[in-house]
């Protein structure tokens, strides 16, 4: 990574984005070589990444061709205005952000128990207020569907995580950025100023 | 596209995703083969799609391999809960989304008075309210920046969009899904109900 200030290696802080984001981009490389890019649900279970969709389609025939993969997580701040940092210059103005990409192998998982397994952590994920019969691969209302969706299983082998959220500002600096954002308000600024204040230790 | 009822090819319609994201996912492929993603702010002009970095980086050793470039563009929409459809199935949890798909060949802008135009109508994008000195090649104050930046073009070749937001639902079901959202009251449900209710023309 070019730029150390944004590296993150905690792993704790990594899980984190990886267990609270709902969706990220899964990239492959199709057979003519050009990049795929397909926004998915996920779920982060052991260190690995799940996904589930239809056993057709495009994201299958880049799999016939390579599984090699990689999938960008990102939690998105605020875009923080030029005048937070410089009173004349544009070129401060930056965005803010939390990103984890995750280099590997994806491949189908074929047993029907492991598959129904993923499916119903990707539940209580996404819909962890219930609401439905819990997926097992025994019972009859779920065989079906069980059978006949892809579950895929991405095998990392790299991790590469940046934070955006102004770590090596000097704290007046960091107080000018949060006074900046609190007074603006838009929608992500109050959570931006918080994140930089606890990724500052502050 | 497989799932046609999601397809979307009305120009208005994509290009309102287009020039209303902040940021999107540009995918590249490296030397060794391997799917690159990068999150990255944008600016949507005339039909094309311009980023801004570092003219050293993983991007650069990719653009050297191959200028074969996909863009990604989410807009993100609520998690539709299973039960909003069925009362026992959780088959039917979906993701509700708009998202946009530009393949094409991306390299680099080099004349700095089309870089300096470029970089200016993307702080008029991402700093609506202005608050800094317009960005000229030709300005002392950014002569310098606008010779060291990358500024990188990517020449649109396909596009697919994607939106699933129930379009294809009747009428009482679309009541009963934008109901159980506008009930829960997520940050999202509110927003895609509305969009729901937009897409079908209600």
């Amino acid at each position: 990574m070019r730029r150390q200030d944004k590296e993150v290696t905690d792993s704790t802080a990594i899980a984190q984005v990886l267990d609270t984001a709902e969706w990220g981009t899964l990239g492959l490389v199709a057979p003519d070589g050009h990049p795929v890019l397909v926004p998915l649900n996920f779920l982060h279970l052991d260190g690995r990444i799940y996904f589930h969709g239809s056993p057709a389609g495009e994201k299958m025939d880049c799999l016939a061709h390579s599984g090699a993969a990689t999938f960008l997580v990102v939690d998105a701040y605020a875009q923080v205005p030029s005048y937070a940092f410089d009173p004349v210059k544009a070129c401060p103005a930056t965005q803010y952000f939390k990103s984890v990409l995750l280099y590997g192998q994806i491949g189908p998982v074929t047993d029907p128990a492991r598959k129904a397994e993923v499916l119903q952590a990707l539940m209580r994920k996404l819909q962890p207020e219930g609401g439905y019969a819990p997926i097992t691969a025994g019972d009859p209302l779920y065989q079906a569907s069980v059978n006949g969706v892809a579950v895929l299983e991405l095998v990392v082998a790299r991790t590469s995580a940046k934070f955006n959220l102004g770590r090596a500002l000097s704290a007046d600096k960091r107080a000018a950025v949060t006074g900046v954002l609190t007074q603006r308000g838009c929608p992500l600024d109050h959570r931006t100023a918080a994140a930089m204040d606890e990724i500052a230790g502050a």
